[in-house]
């Protein structure tokens, strides 16, 4: 990946918040995680659900819609999706602002 | 519903960006809405099953962990799901600031 795109991934990881990060390609396979296999998998799966049905429910009201991102915020966690043309990206961040301990 | 709520849906009503809205019961069932029947009962269906999911996703990583809101974002729309212990609350609205045309 170019130097570009890691310095991306750079600033997003430096955020205190930030406890991971995900990105699937065009196909919802992931080619670049911060978090454990078994996690990354399973993130992966039930995101490109969540993505799956979000975008069948807009498409019902207008076709010509697009899905651009998705936040989903729980007691714990934050997780935000960001939807490109070839690539979705899975933030997971914690809310409180303080980073997990590790 | 006591004037309290239904004073807190006028206020939601009433902001240039809110297309509608719709409130589901503990069961998901529709008690209230701003927007035709059939669009509630496509929402209220397509909207439970994203909440399933999502909650399936964050009790497998923190069992203890609570869902309470997310927030879908396209190019045309905003749907904002708030959950509550008895109710959840999906808000339609334009994100460009401006109420469409009816």
């Amino acid at each position: 990946m170019t130097t570009q795109v890691d310095e991306a991934f750079k600033k997003i990881q430096s955020s205190d918040r930030v406890e991971g990060f995900i990105i699937l390609d065009i196909d919802g396979v992931p080619i670049k995680s911060t978090i454990g296999n078994s996690a990354t998998v399973q993130y992966s799966s039930l995101v490109q659900m969540i993505i799956g049905i979000s975008k069948h429910m807009f498409k019902k009201f207008d076709a010509s819609d697009v899905l651009m991102s998705m936040r989903l915020h729980t007691k714990k966690n934050e997780i935000i999706i960001i939807l490109d043309k070839l690539y979705t990206m899975i933030v997971i961040q914690s809310p409180s602002g303080v980073k997990p301990p590790m």
